[in-house]
């Protein structure tokens, strides 16, 4: 049902400028807004479309108000008042408790009243699920897992034994949360595997993409902090501890005891090698390999410019010609012959 | 059970050259036919396995005919040939009707009589399932997806709600199809969820790998186009389109509303950054991050020379040194900056 | 139940040194054991950890020997002892054998009394499930495949039809084995279809990450040798062979019809081009692509200094200079280029 833009603005904390009687029933980018509609500018570089818009209202920040004819939700964070607008005009389904017939509940598992258990879910033995957890059609949850309150598993989402869910946090399909770590010793050239003994334990307010893996400690637990937000298709090795509010974009790969601190920011199919600290609030550019710890802030980047075949083959002829001229130096890169050399994780 | 050779022929439309009523009762490569199996030639590369080939019949251009004794099938596009023989010879399991008796099937889901539904399959409120529809064990289908005639789900997809598939497409298990897209807003260091109100439209003829994701819109739709054809484990991001007949290798990772223009090539684990236009018929090397768009049809490439770890250290080393040495200049390479500096995707 | 030193170095083989009666009960890393846990130093970096341990024993080389006061089983391969000592301290729990009530096994299937089948597995028709087998819920097993003796299939694992897994394999969760591999032949600018008539053979001792996929071959097979161990979201494309013991860290792309020797070791976030061989015993550097054989066993890199990103566009800037100013030579960089423009697999 639409609801008057006054009353978004004030449930969202913006400045009403228009007529706040004005019904708004959904959210829509500028170009595709009808009048029942609001959208909203949070990069410049779409100024024009805001100026043409036919949206009802729109969110934008003060500087940008004069652009638009519109009904306005004027805000210092644009973007942060959409999300809130959208999450009032799309709210999430309620959670409808009970638990489906075809559920196999193991003994010992306990289950508030008020979770909603879906088709074909296993609970494995001695589990906790949490006031109004929601837990999709085929997921797998092992023995002794907790989930927090108000979490939501997605359909076939598998949880190892023993792993933690925080509250509110949410997982999406195809998630694997507590695999064994790759952890194995060479003995006359065959491997012997090592039992993965820790757990994988996931904070509160957290998001998991699609597919991602997120495997459970050799010794002692794998730790994703509170407010931590993973794309799809993420790879986080044994041991890994990713600090609060980090956020990490589509399949990035982070190797076994890598330790990435709060409020960083990794973009889409960055590479974090083994026993590296990366500090808070880095931002590693997508694409980008790290080989080495990052002890200052920043943005770090290493990602080849894009050329046309001809001017690479031109560039890559005088790349391997660097690799005959130059002379070694001490300069920081041991850290990626260690990668080669000892791939699998220790401790 | 064999097929003659002059059949075959009749029914691919390639040139017979040899004895028709030869039966032919299964493909093989040239290096492990015998002479009750077809193969092919398309690389000339391999002309000397043709010539020591043991196969009963092989299909081959006609430049290539006359360093083959076997009987033979020529055709100016002796792959495509291939296909239209290997389909002959080892057609798809027909589609056998029913609904499995565990499968659960939610109110107001409308299913043709004609489908296969497998064990423990999900399908959610008011989905609508085509004719000759095969879903295969464990799969989970949102409510309202709607899934058109003949195509195939293989064992343990999952749809999320809203998501449309068209007809004899085939999605490969472990596929993700319209998980939430990584769309959230920073305020004061925390993030926001913002809810994905789009959803993912799959076109026909379409197929999907196997632990492939994408993601559906923020607020309009994902739209993947008729014959585009996408390997395993690739992830596309929320709002991205993928014109017709495009064709994407694994582990490829394309970044929210980036649009792939029409029979593109986009190799093995290349990279698209977010918000790009790639220009139809562009081919993107495998291994290659792209982070400006490309506007002009060819083939882009980004990776390095492999070199033994010796020398790839003397490159590296000179490579930091262009670092320090060089003056920055506009070039260009702004765009990785900005997907460094905004990750979440926008619109 | 702690086991008593003495006994642990007899089934592992290692030389005591210090109070064999005392009783160990788990393991644990340097920094948080106590009296009653076991931990061990492979790596010399952290001797300090090793000197201040609270460990009750400890594993160490004999040059290592002298840095603690702890108890300590002395061997010359330390994290090969470790690992044995893991798997006594923390063994896999026994498979309980039965068929869950809500399995669904298809007509042919033979399953050994002694394997453990979970909840709504489906097992396809004429598959054939070995002793002491234990296959975790949701898995789907497809019509033909064989799972040989003690193998270990976690849950949501997805074996196509045909498929053959060796003795005492693990398989973790999310893991496709023998979906069809990316073939397809183009005609007139759409796609045709080639039938994936291969499986995937899985060897005896081999690990498989989640999520990882491997395709099964076009005409012949793909097979995984022997103690081959994979980590978790690697793509294997069809017709591909790894060779025995060979590792492969997570994240890893190997393209169709690639083979991959012997005793190999393969860094996380590669990337191997399609139809190449790598020789036995070679090392790829983690995050680097591979688009040439390697006929020479040792370590290959390719991966750019991660700088921070004004030296970055700095490099950069200089790159695309290299682009235009270098004469193309022949340089061994062409496989590249025909990666970029064969994507799809042949033979």
């Amino acid at each position: 049902v639409p609801i008057p833009l006054a009353d978004i603005a004030a449930r969202v904390g913006a400045t009403l400028d228009g007529d706040g009687a004005l019904p708004i029933a959904r959210v829509a980018t500028l170009h595709s807004a009808t009048s029942d509609a609001i959208a909203f500018l949070a990069n410049p570089r779409y100024r024009k479309d805001l100026e043409t818009s036919a949206a009802g209202a729109v969110i934008v920040s003060p500087a940008m108000a004069r652009h638009s004819r519109a009904a306005k939700l004027i805000s210092s964070n644009p973007y942060a008042t959409y999300a809130k607008v959208a999450q009032l005009l799309h709210p999430r389904a309620p959670v409808v408790p009970g638990i489906h017939a075809t559920a196999v509940v193991a003994q010992g598992a306990r289950i508030a009243a008020s979770a909603s258990i879906g088709p074909r879910v296993c609970i494995g033995e001695n589990a906790v699920i949490g006031e109004r957890v929601s837990i999709g059609a085929g997921c797998v949850i092992g023995d002794q897992c907790e989930i927090a309150e108000d979490a939501l598993l997605h359909a076939n989402v598998t949880l190892y034994a023993g792993c933690r869910i925080g509250a509110r946090t949410i997982v999406h399909s195809g998630a694997v949360i507590g695999a064994d770590g790759f952890g194995m010793a060479n003995e006359g050239g065959r491997w012997i595997k090592i039992p993965q003994v820790g757990r994988v334990l996931v904070g509160s307010d957290v998001e998991i993409g699609a597919n991602t893996t997120i495997d459970r400690g050799a010794i002692e637990d794998t730790v994703i902090g509170d407010d931590v937000k993973l794309d799809n298709q993420i790879q986080i090795g044994h041991n890994c501890t990713i600090g609060e509010h980090t956020a990490i974009a589509g399949c990035v790969g982070i190797a076994g005891s890598a330790h990435i601190g709060r409020n960083c920011l990794v973009g889409g199919a960055a590479m974090i090698g083994g026993h590296l600290h990366i500090a808070d609030g880095s931002t590693v550019s997508g694409g980008t390999p790290v080989f080495n710890d990052i002890r200052t802030p920043g943005v770090y980047t290493a990602v080849l410019p894009t050329l046309p075949h001809r001017e690479w083959r031109r560039m890559a002829s005088a790349l391997r010609k660097l690799g005959v001229a130059e002379r070694a130096q001490g300069d920081g890169t041991h850290a990626a012959s260690d990668a080669a050399e000892h791939p699998e994780g220790e401790q």
